[in-house]
C-alpha cells in the first residue's frame, strides 16, 4: 500500500453490495443518503490539537466500516477503486467476530 | 449486535406508529419536522474533548428516545431497519417506568 | 410526565390564544416570526461544558415562557400537543405573580 | 412589567417617529436596514460564560437605544407593542442628558 | 454629540466625494464594493473578552477612516447623516499629518 | 504614504501584467480565481489575540506578493490604484533576490 | 524556486495524467470531485497558533501528494503551471519508495 492519508483521513476499499449480503447487512437503494460498507486499508495519524499532539483515531486498518455513500473522494490505485474519507464521515465499525 | 457507532452516534431501532399508540404518544402526520420514537440498541463512546477524554453520553442502550424523522442515516441489518443518529439529534428520552 | 429532554431542551405546553388574552398579552397575527406563550412541563439538565459540567438552565418547570412560533418540534403526548424547544429559542419568562 | 428576558435579551418600547423628531434624530425611510429608537423596559441578566458567570450587560433599563428595524421579535403586552432584542442588535445608546 | 455606540461600533460622519478630492483620495465609481472616507465622531468601548475586559479599539475619535460603502447602518442626527459601523468594517486610517 | 491599515490588512500596489512578464510569472487569463502580483506599501499591526497582543504579520512592506484577483477592496490614492487586502488573502511572497 | 507560500500553503507542480499511469494511480474522469497528483516544490511555515507558534506541516518539499482537482489557485511560473494549495486540501501523500 502506498497512500499515506493526512490528518484524520482514511483510505477505504469499498465492499460490493453482493458481499454485503453475505455479512447480513443490506443497504436501502432508495435512501437519500445511502450508506456503504468498506475495509480500512490506510489511516492517517489523526488531526492535530492546538498543543501539536494528535487526536487519537477511533478507526484502525482492517476495520470494516459503514459510511455515507457520497462522502469522500474516490481514487483508482493499481486498477482498484478506493475512497478517501475523513473519520467524521464514518458512521460505525461493523464487528463480525462475535457473530 | 454487530455495529459499534463512532463518537456520539447511536443506533436506534424505530418503533412503529401502532406501538407508539400503546405508549400514549402520537406523532402528528402533518408536522414539517415529524418526530419519531425508537429504542437505542448501540451507543458510541461519546465525542472526544481536546484533552482526549470523551464527553459522557446522555443516552444509554435500551433507552426509548424521541428524534426528528429526517435525522440520521437508515441502514438495514439482518432484515431489520435501523437508524444511525448523533446524540444531538435526539430530543428526549421517553420514560415509561413510573406511568 | 414521561418525557426527559436532553441537554438544554424543554418541553412546553402551549397556552391557547384565548388564554393569552386573559394574561394581557396579545401576539400579532401578521408578524413574520409570531411569538407564543406556553408553560414549561419538563426541562433538560443543561448543555455540557467541555469540563463535563452542565450549564445551569435559566428556565424552570412551571415557568410561563414566550417563544418564537416556528421554533422547536411539536409532539402529541396522551392526546395533548407539546413543543420541544431549546432554551435558546425562549425569549422571555412571563411573570404574573406581582401583577 | 411582567416580562423577564433570558440571556442578553432586552425588551424595548419603540418610540414613534414623531417623538424622534423632538429628540433631534431622524431615521431615513428609504434605508435598506432602517434603524429605530426605543426605551429599554426590561433587560436580561446577560449571556453566560463557560465558567457559569454572566457577561455584564452594556444596556440598562430606561436607556434610549438605537436598533435595526427588522431585528428582534415584536409582541403586544397590555395593548402596547414591544420588541424583544438581543443586546448585539442594539447599535448605540442615545444620551439626551447633556444636550 | 449624543450617541454612545455599543461594543466595537463607531459613529462616522461621511466625507463628501468633493472633499475627498482635496485629500488626494479618489474612490472608483464602478468598483463592486466602493470604499468611502469619513471622520469618527464617537467610538464604542470595544468588544468584551470572555474575561469581561474589553479589546482595545484601534480607531479613535477624530480619525479619518476608509470603509466599504455598504457597511453599517446610516442614521440622521440633527439634520446630518451618520454611519454606525463595526471597527472590523474599517479598512484603514487615513493620516494627513505628514503629508 | 498616508494609509494605515487596521488589523492584518495590507495596502498593495498592483504590478501590471507586462511587468509580471519580466519577473517570469504569467497569470492565466481564463482561471476562475485569477491570481495577481503586487508590492506591499503598507501593512497593519496584525490581528489582536484574546490576550490583547498582536499576531505577528508574515508580510512586510516592500514584499512582492501573489494574491487572488477578486480579493480585497481597490482604492485610488493620488491618482494611483491600490488594493486593501487581508493577509489571509495573500497566497505567497515572490522572492526575486536569489534569481 | 522563488515562491514562498504563506501559512499552511504549499506550491505543487502537477503530474500529468500519463505520468500517473506509470505510478499505477488512475484518476476517474467522471468523478464529481476529481483528485490529482503533484509534487510539492515549496511549503509554507504552517499556520500560527494563538501562542504565536506554528502548527508543524505534515507535507514536505518533494512529497508526491494527492489533492482534489478544483482546490487551490493555479499560477504560471517561468512557463510552467503550478498550484497553490492549503495543506488541508491535500488528501494523502503517495509513497513510491517501498513499491
Amino acid at each position: 500500500m502506498n497512500l499515506k492519508p493526512l490528518g484524520d483521513r482514511v483510505v477505504v476499499a469499498p465492499i460490493e453490495q453482493d458481499e454485503q449480503t453475505t455479512t447480513g447487512i443490506f443497504l436501502p437503494e432508495t435512501a437519500k443518503e445511502k450508506p456503504q460498507q468498506g475495509k480500512v486499508i490506510a489511516a492517517g495519524p489523526g488531526s492535530r490539537k492546538d498543543s501539536g499532539e494528535r487526536i487519537e483515531m477511533d478507526v484502525q486498518v482492517n476495520d470494516t466500516v459503514l459510511y455515507a455513500r457520497y462522502a469522500g473522494t474516490s481514487i483508482k490505485l493499481e486498477g482498484q477503486e478506493y475512497l478517501i474519507l475523513k473519520e467524521t464521515d464514518i458512521l460505525a465499525i461493523v464487528e463480525n467476530g462475535d457473530k
